[in-house]
């Protein structure tokens, strides 16, 4: 922040001569510790490293399994195309200074609160450690790594170790997104000087990068730490773990992941949107100045924002849940495998890091199919970039079914049920055709071309009472639509797998599970170009940003305003995803918890009676638990907002020469405000989720040792997990439509529709806006979060409820 | 409706000539077609008749239990005493006729809505009889039936009868709700002129009234049913039915009464807050004119709607509550006693209507307590009618314990756990504080004496995005502490049932259930108070309207500003009180709906395993329809407000005069456009709630049989409804008090705070105040019926789903 404020201070200085320019002076970025470091060391002596390292993991890798080896080759060649796209994106100009010196001004922002942020998460996160480690080496052993010889301090470590470097990951997942935005968002602002395709080409490559290293990187852990462990503990040699079992011991990376995704996508959230609501509040609303204008002295914050919340915090929000999904799919491959004594049973626990090497390259097409000029024959000034964009989606798709069709064959294939593999190919595709179904619907409930969207603008014009009702009520609805879809995912996935013809030894079909754990991949299999897609708003917002903060022509302004509308929507439907996977894979989750408290207390424990009062109190408290948090996070946005609110009035007052562009506002001031208030506020809602899940089932283990009811506490986590993500599932999709619909219903308005810019139509849709933000940016994508989070925390917490 | 145009249409004849009045021509009340023919009797043929049926239905209960003699006793006296209250209230004075004329205006367009109203419900009562006939007439019997040789055709019309009189009742409840409120209002603004103590007495009188005749119905019906078929089957003569199967004959009128309950509530819920949002956009925040002023065209539709809306659904809706929970907790006990073998197990049958007798007698003790003189010793020109109002629900509340302690010592002692009667009045005690808990949570959450509606009220002087922010967390997060109460509550009065001694034959402790049960009655065990304080609140607010409207000095609108301000703490209180009491209902509903359907296929039914993914998608439909159908009665609101909207502006442009008093605004129009309107709403919510279980029943019963999973339509629906409870019980709680703090925060910047009536902080308060009407007074009220009601339709309709 330091830096920060010294660029500010000499910026006003030299300000008040140069009206409408921002100070000559660029700051330099920071890089966290671990670069620096690299940067110092010799090219050659690092070369050397490098390929020892991955000589050793491949060395590992080979002694696991052909296909880990694969998955490496993969992992380590998207890599080198992630590279190449950055280097693509750095080459590219950065236009005229005023727009490079905001650039830099976010830049710092961005990361001072990185840096602050990630401070405090990775305190908090080594004090989880301990307590998993001390929960750990108090706790009893399983039968499985009794006979694997696995003492307690072992499964202590690994957990822990697990956990961390989960942890770890997901906070690079996050570093990565934040570290090309800030770079790549000044490159689209110059290119759209240019044209708008090779703005969106720059917004696309910008965000594939990240897409590609977040998903590869879940994929590359995943499969680092796999392997390992499998030679560490010599699995599947006489007398030692079976590598079935194994996969429970990733757990940990999972919950690791979750809770740095929880954190960020909470602090991040509260700053971006904090920042946004108190400069439209004040800015649009009071004032009438437009989005982005460089009067508002809360206007770098917000760009700031966009940055922290929107790039890094869905870097690690995507990262979290592949790796959670695919954690999940490899224990209900290998529990599945191990029921039905497949001889080889690698291939369906390593399956889900295949599709998602596929995924990286089929994602990797999909981002080259985008290319910088002008499909021949297109008409017009602009074209609609979601016609470009949905182009290369659909590239991404029909590559997805077919590799998705191939890896079934090749890994899902066996003797004992010859056509199990077609049955989940169909699975997949279930799961390829929910995806689109989630993409279809969100678009339809957010897009302004469509009925919603119009209703709800329509609902403005009689008043701001009316636009907030319409919106609820909007938000409400869309519930039901992706409900259905993935009841019909769920049921005809697990009939699909049911049917595959694996049986367990007194032959009763097994393969119900692993098929909705197909479906779920299936869904993801595209996971890189959504992710792409979503990345790219951001970029777009803050591209935008820029070209009106460095006062730039009006037709660059409207290239970016597309982009942005696009980014919008794309932002839409990512969240529409990530809930439906969410709610695939905590139910495969919650089922890997039943495994493990089975095999715990060593005796079946199969199912979950809700017609137990206790049972039925744990969901009620699992289902409040989704509602208070949704209330904290909302409250921690509009309480920081009235705090910028308040200081941009306090500055509009105390500076009157701000609106006539003589004096500079303090941006500085709000952007401490905003980074100080989100790091405080996003403590209470993530204490609390941890927190809740092992107080209940603490508490319910003593009430069961006290009534003599067995297994309560596990039972009543199992509950409160279950309603804790069904309740989640629906106020994630009400609070991300609702506030999506509103943006765009707004956005709507601003093209001349029912009044225009500046009616009071407009500022009712502001107003709607405004609640939409907290909504569909902190509460709504921190809620899919919490739910995996609550399904890893159990699993980690196991031991605590029996 | 042409009753009140003609009147309309005279009265702008007049109008014109002698601004600032209402017409001197009054119109006649319009009464249902049977009150008219009693009327026209002779009234010693009357006196005769009823003699008559008194005597016949006391020689039916003394045929069946002294118990049940004993309650027909209470209720006839409860019934001269709420006689002597509507003749004392009617003796009052209605002031001057500019003041009777409003109230006259308001009577004929709430007994025109009425009588619409009420004919599309008894249309769909009857098609919805018709289904159920036919349903009950292809099913199988149950062997209890069979035992009991009830065939088909009788129990079909069994059930279609007790359908048809618990719709009837729940019809006549509504109808005296708003009987009294439309004649009370002028009454209470007529008292008002001359002290704010006899206002209070007045209007608690009136809601004393229809409180006493709604309870008193509830449990003289289900005490006629239950004596009649006692009679009728020969209950526990040998060879036909055991009286503890009896209950279960009674489900149909709780569906009838919770069937005419949430239409009533939708209906009247959608009428009186679109005419309250579109009276507040145009009137209040667009012209700045009062609430309730003349002047504005929507005003008269919005005083209709407080009778309609407030007075007729509720009353409705509590008569469905108590009859819901009194034969849910009939069935337990029946079950109970059969299982632990009483020896008199009518004891444990009619305790919920001893209870309830009681309840009755206590209330009307507390109506009385509130006198029409002040106390000695009090200060200030008006006093606390908080106060008051609190110092009768503590002589209610004494009493009630006392009462509740005598009647399980009466009803509950058995040799066999000679101890039980006192575990059971501990239950009765937990529910009584439970209930006490909720008045104090939702106090502290809606009034603005607290810090919470204080700082929702600060979050408006940031902006109307703010206000909004605040409220919906405000919301979200009252939702916490009822729950914890409620989870404590369910536990411990399971905990204190299963210990009380009470064994089945294999000696496994049997009384959990019923301790739960017994919790609940002592939740509902002042229902009449609560509701007279509910009542309270449209009557003052009436009142209000009322003296506002008539151009009375300031000094008698403070008075009834206050007693307005009170009634809006009181009905948030109720509707806490509702919700509670409908989610312990519902879970010992869906007790009773496991055991009906263990009785129809011969094999025990007692687990729902949310680990089957069927029936995790059952929830997932569940919490859905919660969601649906909130969005609907939102989006009905926000409809119908908009037509009002653009009605009273365009009479606004159309007749300037209007506003400088020249030209009498066409109150009637608005009036016209609201009952349509809610009329055409109410329908899509309301069938989505009864027809959607029965097609998730009957498909997944399909799909159960195509996959040779047996039971999976029953099993599906119960985790529907257990889901759907749970969602339902956060979603009302965030409704009903986010709706409950907004309303508040603007009456609390009204009383001068943060800049007072007209500033801009006072204007985005009132965009909380119109986001909240849809909120606490369509959706939330209408989500408790709805809980309910999907637990009975389960019951009815169980024969489809098996």
């Amino acid at each position: 922040m330091m830096m920060m404020d010294d660029e500010m201070e000499n910026g006003r200085s030299v300000y008040q001569d140069k009206p409408r320019t921002f100070p000559a002076v660029r700051s330099k970025s920071y890089s966290p510790l671990i670069f620096r470091i690299l940067r110092q060391i010799n090219p050659r002596v690092l070369a050397i490293f490098l390929l020892a390292v991955f000589g050793g993991v491949f060395y590992v890798g080979a002694r696991t399994s052909p296909i880990v080896v694969f998955v490496f080759m993969i992992c380590i060649i998207s890599f080198c195309f992630a590279v190449y796209l950055t280097k693509w994106v750095l080459a590219k100009d950065e236009g005229p200074p005023e727009m490079s010196q905001i650039s830099d001004a976010i830049r710092d922002g961005a990361e001072g609160f990185f840096r602050t942020q990630y401070g405090t998460i990775s305190k908090m996160a080594f004090l989880l450690a301990l307590v998993i480690l001390s929960i750990y080496l108090f706790r009893t052993s399983t039968p499985q790594q009794e006979a694997a010889g696995i003492g307690r301090l072992s499964s202590a470590f690994i957990t822990v170790a697990a956990f961390l470097l989960g942890a770890l990951c997901s906070g690079i997942a996050g570093y990565v997104g934040m570290w090309v935005s800030v770079r790549a968002n000044v490159r689209v602002s110059s290119a759209a000087r240019r044209s708008a395709r090779e703005a969106l080409q720059v917004a696309v490559r910008a965000g594939g990068f990240s897409a590609i290293v977040v998903v590869g990187m879940a994929v590359f852990g995943v499969a680092i730490l796999y392997a390992t462990f499998y030679y560490w503990l010599e699995v599947d040699s006489p007398g030692s773990m079976r590598v079935t079992d194994l996969p429970l011991l990733l757990v940990g990376y999972g919950f690791g992941a979750s809770f740095v995704a929880l954190f960020a996508q909470l602090g991040g959230g509260i700053y971006t949107k904090a920042a946004d609501v108190g400069a439209d509040l004040v800015g649009k609303v009071e004032q009438g100045i437009p989005e982005d204008d460089p009067r508002n002295p809360a206007v770098i914050a917000d760009l700031v924002g966009d940055n922290v919340g929107d790039c890094a915090a869905r870097g690690a929000d995507l990262f979290e849940s592949i790796a959670a999904e695919i954690i999940s799919a490899m224990i209900l491959g290998g529990t599945m495998a191990q029921k039905c004594k497949i001889d080889d049973p690698s291939g369906f626990i390593l399956f889900p890091l295949v599709v998602h090497s596929f995924d990286l390259v089929v994602s990797s097409a999909g981002i080259l199919s985008i290319r910088g000029t002008r499909d021949p024959g297109t008409l017009g000034a602009i074209e609609d970039p979601m016609t470009i964009l949905q182009k290369g989606y659909s590239v991404a798709i029909v590559l997805a079914v077919l590799t998705f069709g191939v890896s079934t064959r090749w890994l899902l294939y066996t003797e004992q049920a010859p056509s199990a593999w077609l049955n989940f190919a169909l699975c997949g595709l279930v799961g390829i055709i929910t995806a689109y179904a989630f993409v279809w619907i969100s678009k339809y409930y957010t897009d302004y071309k469509h009925e919603p969207v119009k209703t709800l603008a329509l609902a403005s014009s009689t008043g701001h009472g009316t636009n907030i009702i319409a919106g609820v009520a909007l938000g409400l609805e869309s519930t039901a639509l992706p409900v259905l879809v993935i009841s019909v995912a769920i049921v005809s996935a697990f009939w699909l797998g049911h049917t595959s013809g694996l049986m367990d030894e007194s032959g009763n079909p097994t393969g119900g599970l692993f098929g909705t754990a197909v479906a779920t991949m299936g869904m993801l299999s595209t996971a890189a170009y959504v992710l792409t897609m979503d990345m790219f708003g951001p970029i777009a917002d803050n591209a935008g940003g820029i070209v009106e903060m460095g006062q730039q022509p009006e037709s660059v302004r409207e290239i970016t305003d597309v982009l942005d509308a696009v980014g919008n929507t794309t932002k839409a439907t990512t969240k529409g995803f990530a809930i439906g996977s969410a709610a695939l894979a905590s139910f495969l989750l919650f089922s890997a918890y039943m495994d493990e408290v089975s095999s715990f207390v060593r005796v079946p424990f199969e199912q979950v009676d809700i017609a137990v009062p206790e049972v039925f109190v744990g969901g009620l408290l699992g289902s409040m638990l989704i509602f208070v948090f949704s209330a904290w996070a909302c409250s921690a946005v509009g309480k920081t907002a009235q705090e910028v609110v308040n200081e941009v009035r306090r500055q509009f007052i105390e500076r009157p020469g701000i609106m006539e562009y003589k004096e500079k506002p303090d941006y500085s001031r709000c952007v401490a405000i905003v980074a100080s208030a989100s790091l405080r506020e996003m403590i209470k809602p993530g204490a609390l989720a941890i927190i809740s899940p092992i107080i209940i089932g603490f508490i319910f283990r003593i009430l069961g040792n006290i009534t003599n009811q067995p297994l309560l506490g596990a039972k009543v986590v199992a509950s409160m997990l279950m309603f804790a993500t069904v309740s989640g599932i629906l106020m994630a999709l009400f609070l991300n439509t609702a506030g999506g619909a509103w943006d765009n219903a707004k956005k709507y308005i601003e093209t001349g529709a029912l009044g225009g810019k500046g009616s009071d139509c407009h500022k009712a849709a502001i107003t709607g806006d405004t609640v939409g933000d907290p909504f569909k940016d902190t509460a709504g994508p921190s809620l899919h979060v919490l739910i995996k989070m609550l399904a890893t925390i159990t699993l980690v917490m196991a031991p605590v409820f029996l």
